[in-house]
């Protein structure tokens, strides 16, 4: 079941988002039950202060996980490309989560400005992993201009709206078997991350629906537990739909007998 | 997490189908991973002999799960509740699963017959698990005629097509707050199963999707974990869906600096 | 184009049910614009007073749209049979639309009671239209009864929700391909209403989306014409849906040449 | 109902291709059929003599339609370019449906060849129609080259899979309220054409659904009505969905009485 993503070779396929939870103490518990082995942290998160900072950043090392940085809140490649840098100081990581948003209201990648900010820091040495589009040319794109690795998003960030197009994203997992795929945004319960890992995606990322949830840290937990249970599926072979009704209990043969 | 039904309490919400395995060792590790406390049986299975047969009965038994005879095959009440009768005295147990099958090509409930025989049933000191269509009036009906729970349909038995009408799922959970309730039929992978369980359903009855993947065993494992997740989301409070985008990492504070 | 349905051959596969409207004069422009060939009423509607109510029959008379009574309301066998003969004879006319309602949420029929009512009605004579659930087994039991055309409903009465489950709709079409089926109940706008009619349905009743639009006579005409384009569709055969994309415009060839 | 694109004023919503038909003459029939104000059609076309051509092009003229040339087959900008200019050569026309496909598989519009070659077309006065994925950055990119017109896919070409990300086309409807949206690709029969239109889109361009329709002069009416209905439809404006059931016939009040 372990996997490799960046360079790195992972068991957990649960990414987990830090924004948005009640208190560091939350998040801490949130973490640690979710057995992720990589949080995405934004650089421009909004603190209030620095105790609250060193809290966080200590809740994440404790917790041994792999540091995804992310430029949240860029619009254009350029914006992208200084955050990244910076994040690659601040973190000690070559590991860049890039996102550019393209519109202020479905915050949706911008397949353009992505596509030349991927480049410019795969050529710099960093292992982007870009928050990008479900559709294939887009993602080949990024592939060309160095991506290894591609998170099509699943319906707008924080919407918990699911997989919005499951034909799309099973599109690319046909069509990159190699390259590891992630999905990114818009998971709003086990159930989407499920479906997700059970078309072969490599590794969901979920942020909202853990930190927005009543009790975070089971929710953490119930991802963890039901991820596994995914890529078990997947791993076993789920039968084929049938059209019609079989009978699973045959009825053919003579009434049993012990 | 521990739930009641049928007068037991039990922690696992994964029922197993035991028809249609490739061999009774494949089910009995199918068992043994599913972590099932319930395993439905066909009287009138066909088996090509005692050997078998014996082997069968022995893999249930060493599980520890409690045996739910079923009545597959029967097309009335009064064949139903003749069959109901022997289970009782062969496996020394009064629950029954209650199959009345009125179309041989859905094998869906026949819900008139269905009530028939879950009075008669109920009436004699049975624990009546009807197998029953999803509207909540042929539900009322079976629960005044003494069940106790209700197994509404997913789709059609053996399909895999898992949840055809969420809405009507929803509404019998909304309605009837207080019924352990048990999506049986038609779930394909745990995708369907997690769905079903964070609609608030108590349990799930899985068949087909375990004996008819590649690795059954495995796939048991998968469901025991998926199903799992899925219950810990529905107590921890699933986020509601957003109509839109909304920004995760918050980005209007300054830059963060450590 | 013409469907023979109880007794009489008719061009118009638009059923309009006539509660709700703003006003009579409103009513009477939507009859006129759906073209519609049957009307519903309802004998207990509410009526403020007999200007109205008069008002209200003449707008129907003058369209010359056969009647069809309805029981709305009822929720016993007894109560709806007793309105079935009150309506026969106020109206002139031996069509019942049979509902008993089973649930004063859902307003979903009552499997039951339906049956029972509409064994009693058709051995008098009347020709029933129930309004029933979209399971087979009750449909059947329900041509047993004497009833030689089935409505079963799409969604709750309106909700506007759609056809909540057309994999139980297309059942129903491919087991039963002599009996004249209408969906009632749930259809919310001209496309529901193009789902229905191109899976095979004779006919769709609708109500609340032409009564609730904001203007009911340009709805009630948007159905006419989505309904007679599904029925064509229908007749000239929808291609089936492929897996992949299939270049409608070959290239293979030389570029063209004048 | 009429709506301006491209300079000029429709009656029309529908929009028709013209590969894939049986003969010249079922082509005819159903450009007539359709009440199509615009026809595409494609440069390569595969055209295995000069008597089919002739008479392919007599019947596009004859209808009086407007035709829109398509750059069918292209993968890069300068292949379309190249075409497109050679279309308004030979067709007299400076419309042009921009067609840049970035995978063979799914012939989905590759957005980055499409925007280089959008932005070269418009700025040589061309009234560019690109055919393009359902991404609101793609579409604002190409608006930024000149285009006045976006033509999203709803599936891949020829798939007939209907609208695969409703979700995504609303998103462009309600964010792109002043541009003429076209749905192109994979409508499958009239029902998809009526949920594009009821979504806000002004027009829908089909071709295999007719093409491969067992009778295609059929089709093309079907279509034709459909989206008629579908338009008014959004004109009267759709009731709001329910969550729950809403009585249509009240029945608080008193039996009535004539």
């Amino acid at each position: 079941m372990p996997f490799d993503i960046g360079g790195r070779t992972l068991e957990s396929r649960f990414f987990l988002g830090t924004a948005g939870y009640p208190s560091p103490e939350v998040l801490r518990e949130a973490i640690r039950a979710s057995g992720t082995q990589v949080v995405t942290v934004g650089l421009r998160r909004q603190l209030s202060g620095n105790g609250h900072t060193n809290e966080f950043y200590k809740s994440i090392r404790d917790s041994g996980a792999h540091l995804l940085p992310n430029t949240a809140g860029c619009t254009t490649a350029r914006e992208a490309v200084t955050l990244a840098k910076m994040a690659r100081e601040m973190f000690g990581t070559h590991w860049i989560k890039l996102e550019v948003v393209g519109d202020d209201y479905t915050l949706q990648p911008d397949p353009f400005e992505l596509v030349v900010a991927a480049r410019e820091l795969a050529a710099d040495g960093f292992e982007v992993f870009p928050y990008c589009t479900d559709d294939l040319v887009t993602c080949n794109r990024l592939l060309d201009a160095g991506c290894r690795i591609l998170m099509p998003w699943g319906a707008p960030i924080g919407s918990g709206q699911g997989l919005l197009n499951p034909t799309a994203l099973r599109t690319l997992r046909q069509r990159l078997p190699d390259v590891p795929l992630v999905v990114d945004a818009g998971i709003g319960s086990p159930k989407d991350a499920v479906q997700a890992i059970e078309l072969g995606y490599d590794a969901v990322l979920v942020n909202s629906a853990v930190s927005n949830a009543h009790d975070p840290a089971t929710m953490a937990r119930a991802f963890k537990l039901a991820i596994e249970g995914g890529r078990l599926a997947y791993e076993a072979g789920i039968m084929a739909k049938q059209d019609m009704a079989v009978p699973t209990t045959p009825v053919t043969g003579r009434p049993f007998v012990l």
